[in-house]
Order: C-alpha cells, then structure tokens, then sequence
C-alpha cells in the first residue's frame, strides 16, 4: 500500500533509492506537524512577515532603480535637444512632448515592473506600490500586519533607489515627477487617478483572482503600466505610485508643493478600482460571458446553464476529474454486473438506493448538471 | 461514498473543516437547482445582460480613454515639430510621416487594447468595438439582445472617453481620425476594411476558438491592433472602430464629410472575416496540418489518418483521459483474471459479447483510432 | 457501460440531451469510418491540400500587405527628413541609417508574421515563406505536393499583396529590398543567410519539435523575423523570404541585377538551420540538460540517470499518468490483499510470474526508470 | 495486461501497428539499460558535454552576431548625426543620448537574447555568458566540467561572432562597450554588478527554480536584458557579460584601459544575485505568499496552514492525482461494502488497522491537510 503515500503532493524529497519504511514514515509525518505546529507558528509568522518585507524592499529598490535610471538618461537626452523636451523635467523650459523620450521612459517603468515582478511574484507577490499593498489589503489579499510592514519597506526602498542612482550615474538626479505645462493640480490629480485605478484593477483580476492566465499575471501588470506610462509621463511624470515619487523628492531635497497629487491621487484611484472590484465580484461576473477562456477539452465538457445565475453553475470543468468520474463509474457498473450472477437479489435493493439519496447518485447528477450524455445512458442502462 | 461527490467540479466552498453531512448536502443541492432555476432564470438573464453592458461601457471607456490620452500627447508632438508630423491633425498642413509619432499612437491603442481585453476577457470578453460585436454575432457567439446593448454602451463609452480626455488634458481635443492628405476615400474604405478584417479574424480563430493559446487571446488581439494601427494611422488614423471615430467628433463637434467611411470600412472588414471565418470552419481547417499545437505528450499519443476528413478525427488526445483508460482497462483485466478460476465458464461469454456489440467494445476501437498500441495487444492477449 | 464511450476524445456533439442507443452508435461509428475511409480518403486529401494552399495565399497576403504597408509609412518618413535615411529605397542617394525608420520596419514585419502565423498556424501551420516551406519538407513536416502547392500560392499572394498595397496607399510603391551603401553583394548573400538561418531554426525548435511551449511558437517566430529586421533592414533590406522580394519587384516592373541574393541567400540559411536541426536532432539534444523547461510537479517527479544516452530516458514525465499508475498499483494490491484470505495459494503464484515476464512486471520496472520510490516499496512489502 | 505498459511514459515509437510481443519487449528493454548503461555511461557523459559546448558555440555567436550587427547600424546613425549620438562610440566625442538608438541597442541586445535562449532552451539551456554560467555552478545547476567547457566555447563564440559581423557588415566595426562621459570606473562597476545582478536573479527565479511559467522563462530573461541595456548601454555599453565585451575588443585590437569593470561587474553581480538566491531560498520563500500564480482549480485544492513553516506546506496541489486519489478511495469503500455481507467480520478488522498505521491511512491525513472535506466525511461514513 505504500506507494500511495506519493501521489499527493509529490514530494521532492521521495528520492529513487530512499527505500524508507512507509509506515513509520506516515507515522511520523502525521504526528510531526500537527505537534510542532503550533510552536512554528508565532515564528513562522514573523519570518514570514519579515521575508515578505525584506523581498519587498530588495523587488521595490531593483524596480526603481533601473526605472530611474533609463528616466535619468531619457531625460538627459530630453534637456539636451532644444527643439524637442519630454516636459518632464523641473529645469527645463520647454514643453513640447518628445515621443522618443516619453517612449522610453513608458518602456523603463512598464518592463522594469513586469520582469521585478515576475521574479518576486512567488515571493512577496511583487506589490512594489502603496496604492497596490492599500488595494489588496482591501480586497484582503493581505493582512494589516503585512500591509504596514510593507508600505514602510517600500518607501524606504524609494529613497535607496533613488540615492544609489544619484550616486552611480553622472549628473545631478532628474527623476522627479512634475506637472507639464498647462496641467492644473486637479487635473493632475485626476489624472493619477485614472493611470492608477488601470494598474490596480488589473491586478485585481488578472493576480488577485485567480484563473487559467495567473500564471502570467506580471506580464499583464507590467503592460498596463507601459499602457499608464505613455498617457501620463508628459503630463503628470506617470507617477501611480507615492513611492516613485517621495523618493527622488527627498533624494533632491526639492518637493514640489502639489507633491500631495501623488499621493491622493493614486489613492482615489485605488479606491476607484476597488469599487469596480466589488461590483464585478457581487454580480458574480463570470456568469456574464461563461467559458470564454477554456481549452478545446475545456469548451467540450462546459454545457453551462442558459442563463447561468451563480459563478459555480459555470465553473471551468475539471478535465482530469470527469475522465476519472467516468472511469470510475464504467468499473464501478462492471463490478456490479460481474457480481450480479451471485448476488442478483442484493444488488437490485443497492442500486434503488443508490438512485435515491446517497452521495454516488448525487455526483451523477453533478455530472449530469455539466452537461454530459455519458449519465444518462448509465442510468438506463442499469435497470 | 461522499467524497466523490467534491471531486467535480472543485467547490470553493469546501473548506476543511465543513463536516457537513452528504446525504443531506447532495439532496438539496439537486434539488435547489432545479426548483428555483426557473425562478432565477428570468432575472439571470436580465442582470447578465446588464453586467455585460456595462462591463462594456467600462472597458471601452478604459481603452480609449487611454488610447486618447496618448494619442493627444503623441498629436501635440507632432503638431510641434515642423519639419515631421503624423498627418493625422486636421489643424496641420504637412503632411510627412513622423514614425516616431506613428509608433506611440499604434503602441498606445494596441497596447491598451490588450491590457483591458485581458482584465475584461473574463467578464463581458472585452469587445469595446461595435465592428467586433457585429462579427460576434454574425457567428452566433452573442445573441442580439446582448449585441444591441453593448453596441449602445460603447458608442456612450467613447463620447465619454473623448469627453473626460478633453477635460482632463490640457490643449484642445486632437484624436480624431482624418485621411492623410493623398488618399482617397475609396482607398481610405478599402483600408479600413483590411485593417479590421485582421482585427476581428483574429479574434475569431485565438478566442472564438477554444485551444490551447485561448486563454492568451488577449495578447494576440492586442497586437493585431498594434499592427494594424502601425499602417493605418498615417493614412486614416487607424481607427478600425466606429466608436473610435464617434466620440472624438462629438466632443469637437467637428465630422468630417467622410466620415461614414469608419462606419462602412469596419463594417465591411467583419464580413471579410466572418466569410473567411465560414470557410475555414466549413472545410473543417483542423485536418489540414493537425497537431500543430500539441505538446510532446500529446504528439505522442496523436496518430491521426493519412488524409483525415473530419476535425473529430484530429482532436486534441485527452491525455489525462487515456491514461485513466488505459489503467482501467488493466485493471478490469485483471480482475477477470483473478475471477477466472471461479467463473471461467461465464468470463468467456462475456468477452465475446464484450467484443461485438457492447459500449466498452466500441470504447477500445476508439482509442485503437487515435493510434494506441496497447489496445490490439489487449485483444490479442484477451484469447 | 455505455458512459465509458465518452471519455476519449470528448466529442463536441455529446450535448446533454442527446440519449442516444449506446450499442447502435458505438457499432455505427466502427464501422462508418473504416469502410468509408477508404472512398473518402482521396477526396480528403486534396480538400486538404487545396484548403493548406488557400489559407497559404490570405496568410501570406494578410502577412505582407500588412508588412508592405507599414513600410511604404516609414519610407516615406525616410525620403522626406533629408538628414536622415532608412537607407532602403532605391531612389534615395542618403545612406544614413534612421533608427526610428529601422524599428518602425522590424516591428511591422515582425509583429505582422507573430499576429499571422498566430492566426493560421492551427490552418496551414503559417509558413508565408518558400524558405519556410522549403524547411519543413527537408525536415519531413511537409510532403512534397504540399510543398509546391504552398510555394506556389505564397509567390501568388506575394505580388497580390504589393499590387494591392500598390494601389490602395498613396505615391509610387517604395517598398523593395536593396542592398545598402557600401554592401558588397557576396556580403548581402552571407547577411541574408545567417538572417534566415535564425528564422528557420527557431522554427524548427519551436514550431516543428513538440513541447510545453509549442502552442506559442507563433510569438517566438515573429520574435525570430523581429529581431533579424532589426540587423537586416539597413543592409540588405532584411527579406529573408523570396517571396517577400519578388512580389515589390514585379510590380514596380524594376529587378535589381543582385535580386537573386533574395533567393540564393535565404536558399543558404534554410540548409544551415536545417544542417544545424539534423545535428541537434541526432545528438538528442534532450539528454544534455534535461528538465530544463519542466514544472514543479514535473521536476518532482522527474529523476533521469546521471549521464542520458538516449532522449526516451529524460522524457517529461506524465503526471496524470503517474498518479493514476500508482492508485491502480495501490488498488490492485488491496485487492488481493482482501482476496488473499480466500486464495492465498493462488496469488503467491501469480505473484512470482508477475514479476518474471508479465507486462505488468515491465511497467513497474518504467516506473522505477523514472526513479520514483513507491515501486520499489511495493515490491518489497508484496513478498 | 499489455496495454499497461504504454502509460508511463508514453514512447513515441509506440506506433499504432507495432503488433509487438509485449513480454519479450519488456524484458529486451529492463535488461538492456542496466547491463549498458555503465558502458554507455562514460561515452554518453563526454557526448553530453561536447554537445552542452557546440550548443553553447553556436547560441552564444547567433545571440552575439545579432546584437552586434544592430548595434553597427545604431552606432552608424548615432554617429552621423550631429547633435545627437548614443554616448557608445569610443571615436565620438558627442555625449548626448539619442533615446531611439539607445532603444534600438537594448531592443537588439534583449531580444536576440530572448529568441536564441529560447531556441536553445531545451539543448544546452541558452547561457551565452561567462557570468550566468558562473551563477549556475554556484546553485548546483551545472557541474565544474560542463561550466569550464561552456566558458570556454562562450569567450570563442564571442570573438567569432564580433569577427564575422566585422566582415560581414561595411565600415569599421564600432560595437564595443566604452564608459559614457563623466562615468568614473568605479561607478561603471557598480553599475555593470546592478545591471548584471537583475539578469542572473531572474535566470535563477524563473528558470532555475521550477514552476507554472518556467517554459515561458525564456521570455522574461530576454525582457531583463532588456530592461538592464535601456539602464546600461549610454553609460557603460550595457556589458553583462564578458564574452560581449572581449570579443569586440579582440577583433579591433583595442582593448580600452578599464576593460577589466567588464569582468568584475559581472562577476560582483552574480555574487550579489546568488547572495539573494541563497537567502530567498534559506527562508523558504514559497511560504511567505503561497498560492499566488495557482490557477482556478489548484487555488480551490489549496487550504494551506495560516503561518507556513515550510515550502512543503504550500506545494501546489496536484489536481489530477487528488481527483485520482478520491475516485480510488471512493471505489475501495464501494467494494469494501459490497464485500461486507460475505465478510462483515474481516473487514472491520482491516478498517481499524487501516486508521491507525497503514500507509494509505496516513495518505488520507495527507489529503486531509491539504483541506479538502471529502475524506472527513469518507471517515465518518465507515464506522
């Protein structure tokens, strides 16, 4: 009986030539956790909330860093042109939009989040943004604990980020976000708020639900805020984030005085996505448009209600499961048949009661319920 | 016997420690279903239909409100630059292209494209194009009902995308679609009919379809408008949309005498590809060169015909399924075995029939058809 | 046990309604396809190869109008900024490089093959290319009629593309492969070999080998064309495709008399990659590091020899199938387990020859190839 | 019992004629690979390095050739445009950024990495860099004889690939890294360690460390190059690697004064990724934020304690062999009832010891931990 114990989960520590005892082994592994578990824990706790700390700090800093280091070049290359600025500079007079510029800068902040975050995805989940860590602490993705822990390391990682470039590249540090020209404070603000609800919203339903696609959340998160970057670099810097732009500001010692729209404003756009979030999730959305990402396998074992009314009448179907239901349920049959010359008067009396309340008859009718002929015929056929 | 029941599909609500009892459990939840979906059935419809709409009218606003947002930036720079412009201002009188400037419109709407398609690809699917709604439903993936609501609620999208960019950014309103200056509007239709018959034929085959890549539709519809835009925006602003062309008229209250051809160029471009849509379904394209996109697993068990004639002849191996298959049909032999010495007699009679007319029978020859070896052993080793 | 019959393949037609006779369909469908086959087979075949033939023609067209397209823009840009030039028109004495122009081309050439090849490749496969073509039939993946059928249409939908794009976009068609300033023609032949080698190659490791990331090739072979554009462009005019220069040249009736490189050097690069393919494919590439693109269960599972000498050893391991051998194992053990009280002599016997010569017995010695330790368990605790 | 013996794995040379004998195959095939494997064992050793080597050769020149030959026509435009030039050209002396050929180098340099890694995944692993071999001998995932071999082929390729470009391509060969104006050596180290430190980390998250997207890692490393060169090229060339830097050095015969920041910043910058690496590990990062790239399913199977301790806790379910593992459970206590009747005593005797000890008791809590309810209930339907 023994090879059972591997199935589930595969344990990488089940080497081929461990030939350890499997029921001491069992043994062992049902008394060790529940036992020890309770001691781990206050200590699991804190490393766990340190750990998520310390990768946010490590995901934050390499984020900005490389961040405002393409923008200290993009905006070297800004000042120096004459004809052409990216508007995005406080020194610079200018303020004509330079695609090239503004385009490169959308490229730093976009793919330095989506790689920083592919890479602490599995750690901290990649969050790198107070606006982000406040909307999944209202979605409760995370904890009060964790959130606060986090914001102080992301801010902190900020400032690092921005000093270390200070001090690496040449020239004085021109990473500051300021409004262009002709931009007014609360259009500023309102501007954040747009830029910041995209970013939030999509890793409220790209990372934070979760569904076929997670997987490759950090490339869609990434990408939105490419998509943020080339609406909102010349007019407001495309902050989205108070820690993108404290940073620089305390670095520079030089805050502008509406330094308070990168605050407010990617708050109210975090709020701005939560409302939606809410909404979408009240109404159960995956009942608008079911199966719209299944595979072929998928779409073939999916005969959801016409009207779906609930999210779990259409979820995906479990490809593996209903192979195995239906296996199970041929064997099952066949085992009733080749006992049925013996025991032809017992098995009439299980099958009635089968039929009416036991939990065999209620799985066919889940199965049935998706949609599959299979049942059905079973049903006939038995009697 | 109740275990089985969690099996399928995976109920989120099962948490470990619902000791629930499952007789109870399985009755009421085949007979809630039942009863109350007539009940529901109505309202169902009504509130998904009003989800989706307004689902539309978030995502379309999404997507051209930063699409326009960028746009503006990317027309500012333009306009200011003498010597290079985009040719895509009405206010402008060069007209030499500013690849720069073309690269930032086409980045920025395809790019927000994808990025709200794949947050709304869940929901309503991410349409947010009328000429994409019509394609839909040409092929019967949305009813009328549904179609006729979305049109409706991107067209107010739109107005209210290039209302809100028009008062949240500084500068008069600089996103509409004009011809550039030497087209014609006949070849101004004819592109437009291109550029979206790559759009919603794309859509068709990565997300109509249900395969492997389905559920990373997004991405490819996406860059579908990023290329198409990269062709289109010099010569007729790329709009492949007549939302897209709508609202920024509106706001400016400025139409163009041609400005029908956005409306009659998408229009024709989603017959184009829902008639090549029709004929490469109705010649069954999945025999022309299958397995195209199988993984090595599935490769190895995918032994089609020579010249297959039928797309059921290519399906994708289950794998999971053929695996559970194969193991059950050792298993039933072996039982037999282990029966024969008792039942020797009534075994042989059974497999005769088992062979000719029986489900399980016709069962085998299936997976003989996909090209498993195993099974004509089985046969063999059966005498 | 008529459900059995639906397990594999899950056939689309199986709707929940249909209670259709078991016996009467399971016959029906054994029987129609082995004796129609036969009538059908030639019927299938060129249905097949006139159905790869046309989807060739409007991928291939859609492929290059959309490339010729966003050429003609950025040429256009290139001949009017007199500074600066693209370096890839005719009529142009300036041989200055343009970058912006340079990266407006590649990405146009490859995002059009990426959306295309995406859109067709479960069609034709998306080939678009004689170089392409010419490939996969030295590497077997396409029979010679097929083959020269492709060739044909996509010299066909070459010059539709230029004719059309001709047409529809304004000013002369400015859209051909030249050769730079200053590159001799032995150096464009020697370019244009090394540029295809890569495209052909990464096909045939993407596309053409069967693994995990197979279904999205087509993103990697747009990568593939992209990134040769991007060194290509400037030189030669980056064609990497016969197809690709022919279609320009009879259009605007003006062969250059190098214009044989555009077939002599793509000709080159396919042998490369394919003597390149010949060489990884005898070597069993798989057994040189192993595992490399595996997932956490895969890798759990996954315990190859120190030294693979041959690629069945370091195969992806099937975890649904694992899981299902050893529940069977497991079962199959209880069984005769709970049998043995009654048939305690009769098992040790079947036991021993289990172990000797039974298929069975080779099956467990697969499972202990694949290095997982239950097997080894089980055969202990079964003596 | 034959069919058995194709489940795992499945062979590609299992054809659907191949009428073989399965006894005599299945001893042909466990006695073949034992009695050669040691013979085999040396050969296939010095054949998987000499393959690791060439593979290494050819990925590291196709990388190289390419990114060189971009960066020749980038630097060509930089330099003949006066007023402004990339900053990478050891004979300008114009330090202004040109933010489109800075684009177009780190385009040139991220995806001919990410292409050529993701060709030669699944051969040699796509290194191409001294400093990443080095960083995956430090984590174990190569051995000192396969990561010299690799070093070795990778400083010829590099030469190789800078020699061809300069034959290939007209003008003097201008591709070599060189410090931007104002950049101290000692800055351009620290920045080389940061740059190099994002690519090697991301190599070990994404590809050394096995989960859901490590097939897709390709993409994400060829983005951090990307991501690093946007940072890197105008200050220090945007090395990474000394293969990159040496190879033009030697064609041009001009090695500058601080060539040796190209090997001591990339050999810092693995340091710190692998000191990251090392602490991300010790702490069982997985523990932190488990769950987070589980798709729908798994997120359904996965009741992970509040604190986690360990990586073991937080595995990812496996969802096929839990629905396997239920089925199994779900059949072995329908036979077990429909043997009670004949052996009502026996059984219960079974059932307790089953509980206590046994192996497939202890898999039941296994299953139990990771909060799934069916097999509470399986318990308490028993007694």
């Amino acid at each position: 009986m023994a090879p059972g114990r591997n199935i589930l989960p595969f344990h990488k520590k089940d080497v081929p030539n461990g030939q350890s005892n499997g029921h001491t082994n069992g043994t062992a592994r049902n008394t060790s956790p529940s036992s020890s578990e309770r001691t781990l824990s206050l200590t699991s706790k804190w490393r766990n909330e340190f750990v998520a700390a310390a990768a946010e700090f490590a995901g934050t800093f390499m984020f900005l860093f490389f961040a405002f280091g393409g923008t200290q070049v993009a905006n070297s290359a800004a000042t120096a042109s004459d004809a052409t600025t990216s508007g995005q500079q406080s020194h610079s007079i200018t303020q004509v939009p330079n695609t090239s510029v503004l385009l490169y800068i959308s490229l730093m902040f976009g793919f330095s989040l989506m790689v920083n975050v592919w890479v602490f995805f599995r750690v901290s989940g990649g969050l790198f943004n107070p606006a982000v860590t406040l909307g999944l602490y209202l979605i409760g993705a995370l904890k009060a604990t964790r959130a606060i822990f986090c914001f102080i390391t992301q801010m902190l990682a900020g400032m690092a980020a921005a000093g270390v470039v200070s001090a690496i590249l040449p020239g004085p540090l021109n990473v500051s976000t300021t409004l262009g020209s002709g931009v007014s404070v609360a259009q500023g603000v309102f501007l954040e708020m747009f830029l910041t609800s995209l970013l939030v919203f999509t890793i409220f339903m790209l990372a934070a639900e979760k569904h076929k696609a997670t997987f490759l959340a950090p490339v869609g998160i990434g990408l939105a805020l490419f998509v943020a970057e080339l609406v909102g670099v010349f007019y407001t810097g495309g902050s989205l984030n108070p820690t993108r732009s404290f940073g620089p500001c305390v670095v520079t010692h030089n805050f502008p005085g509406y330094h308070y729209i990168y605050w407010f404003g990617p708050l109210m756009g975090t709020l701005l996505a939560w409302g939606m979030y809410k909404i979408v999730k009240s109404v159960e959305y995956q009942t608008v448009n079911p199966g719209q990402d299944f595979d072929d396998h998928e779409a073939a074992l999916f005969h959801p209600p016409d009207d779906p009314s609930s999210a779990e009448q259409v979820e995906r179907p479990n490809v593996a499961a209903i192979a195995v239901e239906e296996a199970m349920e041929a064997v099952r049959m066949a085992s009733e048949t080749s006992h049925s010359r013996e025991q032809k008067e017992g098995i009439e009396e299980r099958m009635s009661s089968d039929r009416g309340s036991s939990p065999i008859g209620s799985k066919s009718e889940d199965l049935g319920r998706t949609g599959h002929v299979g049942m059905g015929t079973a049903h006939s056929q038995r009697d």
